[in-house]
């Protein structure tokens, strides 16, 4: 049981008013939503890259950047990540009865 | 301290050898990476696209789709999600002491 | 010298008012901006894979896909396709002397 | 009827072998397709957020962004524009008749 995405969400509420010129997660802050949109785009096109090229390390690492660049997007919405996590529960607890019927939109 | 994404992750891993026909993470097994990899690009692309929406629930909903593929994706390439967990701690580790010069590429 | 781009841009402007029964443009017209974009985002991730796979077939496909959403995406804006074109030849214009200086970003 | 991206095309090809510290086309030939690839990726969500936004003037230039690094893909895979606008006028005739037949993936 690990707390990393959530301490790590803290964190980036405590840095979103820093200084920007010293933190990346306020100066994404001060650049705004679209800038910050824009990274989680860009972060998952990396991961796509990297998957399709078989790069198992890369994909750690550019999965590790959209985490954060999700993070810090929930974060400029003000939408807690346990919200995400509940609706994951919420979709796995439909789903241990019909997981196939739960998801009928693929 | 929550445990979600790891009981999730391994919900996953047992699901992938199920029957592709009651089950969407078998079925997505089945059709393969490019499949699994366009889908993460595709949930991506509507979390960006419900944030500057300015949709907050439908924001939640593309996120958790997004994990979902994403835990998917990891999967499919045997890399497990602790692995960028580490990652995401390795950076918090170096940025907390000089946040801005670990992250250079913005 | 071909001008399918813009008999394409003409025809879809023409049925953007169709019945949206019958018509995939008027259709995506009614469902609105962002489910143009999202298409546009989604056919740049299916030429993506595509072209990581090597596909070449379906890189055409999914790059046909690619600039007929752009098309519709581009005129939900009220934008002229040439405004584009426009923009290409300023740049190159400015890339015949300095190429390099031209495009600074990446 | 313009030729912009014809000759855009003649241009990237001859460009591709030139020297990649003074072409942006050689330098991204040189790193090669994942990089290209990549390229288009980010462009089309730059082009989605801009349009979200509802600014016009910034879709114009990601917009430009996108069809020149779709032009480097296709060159990087020998594949001609020409092909492209094959596929599109194939689509566009089948779809004259019945525009939604032609469509039915959405």
């Amino acid at each position: 049981m690990r707390s990393t995405l959530h301490q790590l969400e803290a964190t980036i509420r405590d840095r979103r008013s820093a200084d920007p010129a010293s933190s990346y997660v306020a100066k994404m802050a001060h650049k705004g939503r679209a800038k910050i949109a824009q990274k989680v785009g860009e972060e998952a096109v990396e991961t796509v890259i990297a998957a399709m090229a078989g790069h198992r390390d890369e994909v750690v690492g550019e999965s590790a950047d959209l985490l954060f660049h999700l993070l810090l997007l929930l974060a400029d919405m003000d939408v807690p990540f346990d919200a995400v996590l509940d609706e994951l529960e919420r979709r796995e607890g439909i789903s241990g009865i019909a997981e196939k019927a739960a998801r009928p939109k693929d």
